[in-house]
């Protein structure tokens, strides 16, 4: 029975813990997902602490926000292809023919289910030398904790620091039938005869769009 | 310098730390906000590592509803009443004023970071120690998961152990102006005359509430 991964540099003193981590529910019902839920917890704490250190005059929104960069399922599943994780996934025969290996989802979820189950087998001091080791190199290249803003809450933070008042949003246009709909937004600035107008699928995504966009006026203005 | 808060079992090797995460963000930039994002992220593991051994047969969904339900703002704020810990607060002249000490909010945030100067003071396990001597009594004392699924959840769990198609729920009614909107919503079984209707704010409120009272109806006839 395998005992570590190549690129962990993790022996498990019970390899039982190592299988049910790399084990997929499509296996059955001795599987990672509860695993899953340990791991991801871990990988939070250990990410927070660092970051914590890292960047001591940050405020706990950035740090949030930074956060969700690094344990969010697209930067997990590039570290678990790194790692080929996906050669010792074991899953079932429907997965497996429809190419479940190479799912980032999956992928993603193996690898907090490791975190797991070495926290479990090792303790949390060994658990964090094994996240350190993987996701440091992440940690340490985020982008500035402003670009990681929402083009709302960028706009928002634009105009207050000038002494402006907030934006105006307001729906133009709603149209689509009930599950297809668009929704076309307006952005105004007091004072000011710029607007944006923008379309998105919800009220949110459109508005975002919009903020978007006159963020662009505004920059290229500056200039 | 108060270098320990009665009831909670750990002296501080630096009050600084403890006075820290006692400091609301009303008295000024040096207050516990960064250490409440630590303090989240370690009681998570914490609870999360807890309920993992408490239930060994509960899958990571049903784990997951039961630690919202330790880690939420008025478990936390009960818990922080208990321990007096609003006789400590320094918070701005504004906050006082206002019951501020008395806020539920800022009594949970405050636990958390309290709990996060404990992991960097003292290290995990320290930190895991005093956790759990605040949180194991509301985690032992958890009620069923199942009770904790949302009633969406719940029928459509009961209708799927049935081999029943999933409900089918339909938006009747749109009204009000655009903040205060009501939605009437209806829920309708396959192969049934049941059917429920509920109001809401908004169109999952009223998915939930119609959901609800089906659950009701079915609950009754098989009585």
């Amino acid at each position: 029975m395998l005992n570590r991964i190549p690129g962990i540099d993790y022996v498990f003193k019970d390899p039982g813990l190592l299988e049910k981590a790399l084990t997929h529910r499509s296996f059955g019902s001795h599987n990672n997902e509860r695993l899953e839920f340990l791991g991801d917890a871990i990988l939070s704490l250990v990410v927070a602490d660092r970051l914590f250190h890292l960047h001591p005059d940050v405020s706990e929104g950035d740090l949030s926000r930074l956060r969700s960069r690094v344990v969010r399922g697209d930067t997990l599943a590039r570290l678990a292809n790194k790692l080929r994780l996906s050669d010792h996934l074991i899953m079932g025969e429907g997965e497996l023919k429809t190419g479940g290996f190479k799912k980032n989802s999956i992928l993603a979820d193996t690898l907090e289910a490791l975190f797991g189950a070495i926290y479990l087998d090792g303790g949390f001091r060994e658990c964090e030398r094994v996240v350190r080791q993987a996701c440091d190199d992440v940690i340490d290249n985020l982008p500035d904790a402003e670009e990681l803003k929402d083009p709302k809450t960028r706009l928002q933070e634009w105009m207050q620091a000038r002494g402006r008042p907030l934006p105006i949003y307001q729906l133009e246009k709603e149209e689509g039938a009930e599950h297809a709909k668009l929704f076309t937004v307006s952005v105004t600035l007091a004072g000011s005869r710029e607007q944006a107008f923008a379309s998105g699928s919800s009220r949110r995504k459109a508005e975002q769009a919009a903020a978007s966009q006159m963020l662009e006026t505004l920059r290229t203005a500056a200039q």
